[in-house]
């Protein structure tokens, strides 16, 4: 397509959904071939209950943001398209919300190192300084927001301040023990991902390994979910389980649930960056 | 210790509970001992928060029931013992309840035929007729005991007699589509095991893969539990889950969850067959 | 498209694997929305390494088979294509092999007459005749095939026949317990699916589980293939496992394995019979 | 049992084998009750293959080491135990061996620092210095022993000098890419713990991951084991698996590989430091 000879082909993500009907996957695929773009990955799917359509196509394309985005608006506005253009790869800008538990923290900083999750970390923020050595090994500036019923109005107007000046895409509440007040969620809609100590919609609230313990139940798990302003019912990403037994007491309900934890929300924060979530009213559709 | 030749041990299981307290498995053990016992299994836990002790344990001994009974006599007076004795592997007289669906209903009769179970199905109970033909086909005796709400009274009176006459030690509810009355809980209380299709105590009540399904979950599960007056709170034995995502609808959730089913009632009822079971207030001991 | 006014699009699903190169997509997209149709599903995969390209789109289409047929027919010369056209949930005609062991064929069977499965079991084959009595329950004819060394070669003719005579497509090796010649392998290339009981490649040969439990293995599996002449070494479909521990005698993984045969062959069949199964060399490509 | 108000029992474990025979319960819980002690975990299993008998038990009692020693000392004599005493909890001095992944190691020591791993890293040795830092980081001394054809020998008489120098009980090849010598091997016989990146035997040898895809797996797996001069066939403490698809490529099961391996040897090792290993020839009893 491209003259240059050692020009290399830019690998874009474009993920969108729509009313669903005939045409739009062929449209979709005519526009980037006209490109001269080549399909590395594409999942598509319709939704017979809802009549939603959802794609996500990985392309390589030798074509400029610009280019593409001309290309993609008639397609938009004849398919009434909610859409989004990234780079494949690209680190998403992470803010890590803690309190003092670091075993969310530590993978997903560690991961982070080693260069196998797509993001960014900007900032650590935690409501206690427990986590502040932690954050600093891994070279990621450490700010201390901490929050009583009094204050909690001026730390989340601190907490979105940071947002906007980091230019954060994505916050991640990493056993992050504080509610988050209706209007954060709903001015970070689409932007925070919590992970919950327990299998939902069992043991909402407080204590959840407590709760599986009093009940008696034989599995523990955790999930990974959108947060919104109905606490603990934002739309799933991922959940997981771990087998638990009569021996066991709540406290090693605790320590054995943060592996569950720490591998459903390293997971999610994956799917979320590399744009694999898209929200399908109160649930998710994951391309894996 | 026995003079003739030809005759071999007998394989005794022992389980009992009881306040935990210094020297229980030495005096058991001892007692053991001293009959010329050779324990092939043995398994004990003492819950540090209920402060009952329990324990399972298998003995080959060439001893009758009378004298095994009159040795552990003296023990259950000085150590206030629950306990319970049992010839290894001997099938437990066991009624099946069904309604239409008949998936738990075939592996269960399966796995009796092919000896890897140990239960004697002595009747299957359906409120309607549609798996007449499959207990047939598996000799066993099918019971037509319809219900509804003005004959519910009777028709738990006539499944009574049923478990009286037959000498049932167990009923098992495989996907029986009827809830059982707080007498008839009360009537055979920890002798009833219900499936429940769902991952307690998430999705309680009714249709539980289409609540599951209108969350948004990740994973669907079911539970196998002891029935009490208290739906879906009754202690539970087994758990287990499968993966599902957002391209199966409600429907396929329950073709799907009809395998986890299936596990998990089979699991539990091997377990509590085999007395692997043992309760702990509202919470199950399972000596896997 | 069409005049009439009660006719309803018919299901087609169509698979298809070629070189890979751009346009693919968007050219099947293209010839399925020119007759009008719905994609209701569609899976793509490109093999970086092999250059090959996969794809699998289930379409609603008021259009018959020929006209669907006479559209494809450029697109399959342009592009190379190797591709299947079918109705989305036609059974597929299938003849079961059996030895002794009954679990893999009662599930099977189970799963045809609860119609959640798409084969249709046009006959059981057994070298034995201990499974007689299951498929007869089941509504299938048994047709007794013995086999020695001396009369295999005959054997295998008699079953090629059969397999033409009932124009099956799929031929299940459902716990059965020989091995199929070079030829035979070769005749019915692509449609023979086999469950071996190990994690494959551990364990390949006889006894696996004994193998296994000499080994001391933590986890036992199994694992269901395409046949190929290099015995256990054909494209594999789908494995799964099961936890064991040091307790458990060869026998009891035997029996536990069961189970897990059983599930792993089950969606193998289910996968192969939805047309979710792409050879990709000695691998398979599977649009789950 | 003690007139002193404020003294508290000692938690002790006793880890015992020896022939089966009746009588060893017994005599070991008489022995304990004889002291005091009550206990508070104890598991036994019987071998009837090799007809060994296995103990783990957990008691507490105001008993010193010398005392509890020269009670159990008739014991082993007459049962011919081989038996081993510690107190529950107490750090088990670990040496932790690693090349450049940093995944293993990283894990451990934050478990250990979590204080939920009874371990106590008393050194990192690595042959390359790529983990110098993170050691440094959980304060742990690193020490650089480089290894070379030429070098191996004087490596590993350094490596064997460091055990003893730091009174070693353990040593934990986290992913180390070196395989030791027979006569290392020898020497530190039941005292080293490697994970293997495959589902053992499957996939001997070297780059296991890249054997796994060209197979075509649909699950890859980790395995935990004793070293023995007998390369990947030393005995088998943890294994476990993680599912894979068409999709992913050899470097991506590389990638999903170390949260198994990971996990599998957190586990291995998390049993060994708490004695609940215990070695059954080429087999391992795992008291979990």
């Amino acid at each position: 397509m491209s003259v240059t000879i050692n020009s290399s082909p830019t690998h874009w993500v474009l993920t969108l959904s729509c009313p669903d009907r005939p045409g739009i996957v062929h449209a979709v695929a005519g526009m980037l071939a006209e490109l001269g773009g080549n399909i590395t990955e594409s999942k598509q799917f319709g939704d017979a209950e809802t009549n939603l359509f959802f794609m996500r196509v990985q392309v390589l394309a030798e074509v400029s943001r610009e280019r593409l985005t001309t290309a993609i608006e008639p397609l938009a506005r004849e398919f009434q398209l909610n859409w989004n253009l990234d780079l494949v790869g690209r680190p998403m800008r992470t803010i890590l919300m803690v309190s003092k538990a670091a075993h969310a923290l530590n993978d997903l900083l560690f991961h982070q190192r080693a260069s196998d999750l797509p993001i960014e970390v900007v900032a650590v923020v935690g409501n206690h300084t427990d986590l502040q050595e932690l954050a600093r090994f891994y070279g990621v500036p450490f700010r201390h927001i901490p929050v009583t019923a009094a204050t909690k109005p001026q730390a989340e107007a601190e907490l979105l301040a940071l947002v906007e000046e980091l230019d954060a895409e994505l916050v991640v509440l990493a056993r992050y023990m504080q509610v988050l007040s209706d209007n954060l969620c709903r001015a970070l809609s689409g932007k925070v991902i919590n992970i919950h100590h327990s299998f939902l919609p069992s043991f909402k609230g407080a204590k959840p390994y407590h709760q599986a313990h009093h009940r008696g139940v034989k599995l523990i798990g955790a999930t990974s979910h959108y947060v919104t302003a109905d606490l603990d019912e934002g739309p799933i990403i991922e959940q997981d389980i771990e087998r638990v037994n009569h021996e066991m007491s709540a406290e090693q309900f605790v320590a054995l649930g943060q592996d569950v934890e720490r591998r459903v929300l390293s997971r999610a924060v994956r799917w979320h960056a590399e744009h694999r979530v898209l929200m399908n009213g109160d649930r998710t559709v994951v391309f894996r």
